[in-house]
């Protein structure tokens, strides 16, 4: 089912039996510029993967290097552990963007954006390799911050898990057309709205032992209240790909 | 691996293989009532389950009635029409609250709340039952509102597939401590502060193709400007749930 190493230059995943969409076609992306917008404005995502039998879906912070995907700290570490081969998993990213009120419950729907990568994953086993990409993730959330704190000691290092995997084939879904409805229907006297959603920044709190004197980071600017985290988030990943 | 039917009126869910955290205990919810108040203030989640070994995991829209948890529309639904005895899955509900950047790498993290639902998922096959959690539906995330919709045609209802699962065991984990750091490092001469995050409503955009004199329902009361939606959620429910 995977698509071979020749096609990571490729500008777009190759359709086959687990990525492609079975219905609403006009919703799918295979090109990978759209997906990987869809995952570079994310932060958390959703990671299902099964032991035997039995699956398990966990919320992580993750990020894109390229065709890779890495995430920590999973609750799939300790089994990771005792798999070598590596565990095939299906990382999920969605952005809700508005509620959709029909006059039909059938046309009732959300517009949002969404993506699924599959892969195997595994663990970056590399004490150096592990803590450089423990640095590019705070790196990529925050911009130049990784510089600025106190070391990881070993003991943290050793405490963190980083996996890693690399997009063998992935599909976005994009809905963005608000209210659609039977031609029919738009007549009848039945309220029809598009409730627009967006997740953003608040005010920020600053520690409240932070010694006098210690200013905020000038690569903190981009979190300005009010400001959509989708939007900071793929400013800072632009900013971190090409510093 | 589940619990037996007489566990359904305890007030926690028993803690087995599954649901155990392995590690920080000390965010873990086995009670029900937290468990259902992190899903009551959701309407997306995200499901995974296996085909063949090969996880997926899709976001959807799902409510909650009791111990059972409903969904629809969900790519699984070809799947689970081949099988009979039912599908497990895992259904995950997150709500992030904060980004939380601390003076080590280590000690980054963000608050948030998730609830993980294990169980076995079956097709709601019978029409009139169908028919019945579609509307609930509907009235769960818009009080008052499926009795003032256009009637399902028979066509709508037999393209909408309606899944069901008895929760059989479930946790809840919840962060919601800010930054935390070792007691040694609070001296240090490094920026750390809590970045709040926040679902909510923009500006509700009726139908362009609202006819004259069509006024906004009293039902829809709830989602103002600005609000969170995790808050008009749970609202909802509770609205749903004790009419």
């Amino acid at each position: 089912m995977s698509t071979t190493e020749a096609d990571t230059d490729a500008p777009a995943f190759a359709r086959n039996d687990r990525n492609r969409l079975r219905r609403l076609h006009e919703r799918g992306r295979y090109d990978k510029a759209s997906v990987h917008a869809i995952l570079d404005a994310a932060m958390i995502c959703h990671i299902a993967y099964a032991i035997d039998g039995q699956p398990f879906c966990t919320a992580t912070a993750f990020w894109r290097e390229g065709d890779r995907l890495y995430w920590h700290g999973s609750s799939a570490s300790r089994m990771l552990r005792a798999q070598r081969p590596g565990l095939p998993v299906c990382l999920t990213v969605t952005h809700l963007d508005s509620l959709v009120l029909a006059r039909c419950g059938f046309n009732h729907s959300v517009d949002y954006r969404s993506a699924m990568c599959f892969g195997v994953a595994h663990i970056v086993e590399d004490p150096a390799e592990k803590a450089a990409a423990l640095d590019r993730m705070i790196d990529r959330f925050y911009p130049g911050r990784a510089a600025s704190l106190r070391t990881s000691t070993v003991q943290e290092l050793k405490a963190t898990t980083v996996i890693g995997m690399q997009i063998e084939d992935a599909v976005g879904k994009v809905r963005s057309k608000g209210v659609a409805d039977e031609e029919e229907d738009y007549a009848l006297p039945i309220y029809a709205a598009r409730f627009p959603v967006r997740t953003v920044i608040g005010a920020v709190e600053p520690c409240s032992r932070l010694p006098a004197g210690v200013p905020r980071p000038d690569g903190l600017d981009g979190f300005t209240p009010d400001r959509r985290l989708d939007e900071i988030m793929l400013e800072n990943h632009h900013k971190y790909e090409e510093p």
